[in-house]
């Protein structure tokens, strides 16, 4: 097989067969200049020609799987990824993140994102309230974002977003005209942030779309437990996108898109005396107080590269990395 | 691994790793009553696992694949199927074309149905003009239908389309108001079927989405070489998708969707006398004379059985066929 543009000799695409399909596609596709593009259709397309000879999938099921994928694409829209979903439901988008951001003992642990964080939240200030749902049991949460040596970590974006009391985030409500349950917020100088939100619930991944129908003839439910979400960003350091669940949530062990991780399952407590006068809220108030261990980008990548190096040698792969990605190694 | 509902034991769901992953969605999935579903989704969920494991797909590179999901269904129509068009030049309509369609010795070969095939086309009557394109090169089509001993069949529907001599079918042109270059016939008691069309041009493959793009990115030319397509349908008779190409197109080797076959290339004639008085046409009109030879569909049922134990067998799979389709054999 040639892998490189410019020596690739193309075949003739003449008489193809179960048989020669494969190789005869991964050649043509070589003729891309990108090694790593190479590598991926390479890949992609033994996978997806395997899949297909080894369940001898019918015309049937090719065309209810086109159905399928063109549906899930049809009812996506600004406020609705469907392809993300597809992908939380089967595993993927965990894997995914524990190959990108392995996380070294004592850091905080990453979780799915989820299809429904957007770039509309207002970044409030310490202090401040990012719920408006009058229904929803109010909870203020302390927070602090440190290094693994315990040193605070200052001027970290942090984007938080969770559902209301009805278990629906602000963007399946077709009324929706502001962001609400979101916000961004910045770690100050002691990497501390705190803001007044509700309790959160366990909620129905949105099933009225393909997705939703796939879980059903799986005989899967759809919940999620009870979380929120939080997600990390600063220069230098390790993008985190994790969660909180809370502790003996009915699905803590069953949540549909495999996100929940004992060391992410927390116990809500109660505000006492001075931090109720501290924070100004009602003393009993439910407590939410976290450490997050961010990990910087540099020791994220050592560890990404040495685990990605690993994992290749013991698949029997012949690989050089490339920008942190694998190629084929040809020398 | 636990394999049918009822006897699953769902696993707990947490902390799930790049090692765990796939088992545990497999199992999760296995909840589903439907066994075959049970394989195609234990062999997909594995695939998609392994290319991520494989190729340590990164965070970006999963997000473009997700955007290009997205995209590539939204723009998809009533009149066009992007994902088909994807499937096409992935090799993977071939292959399961050729799956589930094994044509004995003798039989005519099938190839790619395209996105372009359309449910309302008129039937016309034999001898009637399917296109209505004055610059096209008019071609006369002299058809006729018969099985493996030579014997006419009668009543066979035939869907047949191709484009106008722009190298564009009716549906691609936004002015569409009803079908052009496509129509149904009926076979006649002696097999035939004939009709007026226009030589068929190459033509690029719709380029203007997330597969134009695609193929622009892996180095690869977006055209099809000159032909027209062919359907035929009847009861009791295996559905044969086609296509008839012309010798010596500049594309003949390099089908951007691989479904060139070599028995499928066919060179134009032109009307002697006779035939242009028989069938009103000017001497000397292009002339395309074809037999399409169809199989029985107990025939292709007993071949793709025979073809799927096989296959299955050399890939030391312990499968039994369960409505022609192979289940894992738990006996």
């Amino acid at each position: 097989m040639a892998t490189n543009n410019g020596s690739v000799s193309t075949p003739e695409l003449l008489d193809l067969t179960i048989d020669n399909i494969t190789p005869n596609t991964i050649l043509i596709n070589d003729q891309s200049p990108d090694a790593r593009l190479r590598y991926l259709m390479a890949r992609l397309v033994t996978h997806l020609h395997d899949f297909a000879r080894e369940t001898r999938l019918s015309t049937d099921e090719w065309m209810a799987a086109i159905n399928f994928l063109v549906a899930t694409g049809q009812i996506c829209s600004d406020v609705r990824n469907e392809f993300i979903l597809l992908s939380d439901i089967l595993g993927l988008s965990l894997l995914v993140d524990s190959i990108n951001h392995p996380k070294p003992a004592g850091s905080t642990e990453g979780s799915v994102l989820g299809p429904f964080h957007t770039h509309d939240a207002p970044t409030l200030a310490n202090g401040a309230s990012m719920t408006s749902d009058p229904e929803g049991e109010p909870m203020l949460a302390l927070c602090r974002v440190v290094d693994p040596s315990g040193k605070p970590v200052a001027g970290v974006k942090i984007d938080i977003w969770e559902t209301d009391s009805s278990g629906h985030y602000d963007v399946q409500h077709a009324d929706r005209d502001e962001p609400s349950e979101r916000c961004v917020m910045i770690s100050d100088e002691d990497g501390r942030f705190w803001f007044h939100g509700i309790k959160p619930v366990p909620y129905p991944i949105p099933h009225d779309g393909p997705v939703g129908k796939l879980l059903v003839r799986l005989g899967r439910h759809c919940w999620r437990p009870s979380h929120i979400h939080f997600m990390f960003e600063k220069e230098g350091w390790d993008h985190l996108i994790t969660a909180l669940y809370l502790r003996n949530d009915p699905y803590e062990t069953s949540d549909a898109v495999f996100g929940v991780k004992k060391s992410l399952v927390i116990d809500l407590g109660k505000t006492d005396a001075a931090t109720s006068a501290k924070y100004g809220v009602a003393e009993g108030t439910l407590l939410l107080e976290q450490e997050f261990v961010l990990v910087t980008k540099d020791e994220t990548e050592r560890l990404r590269d040495e685990n990605a190096v690993k994992a290749l040698k013991a698949l029997g792969l012949h690989m050089k990395l490339v920008d942190h990605l694998p190629v084929p190694d040809l020398d």
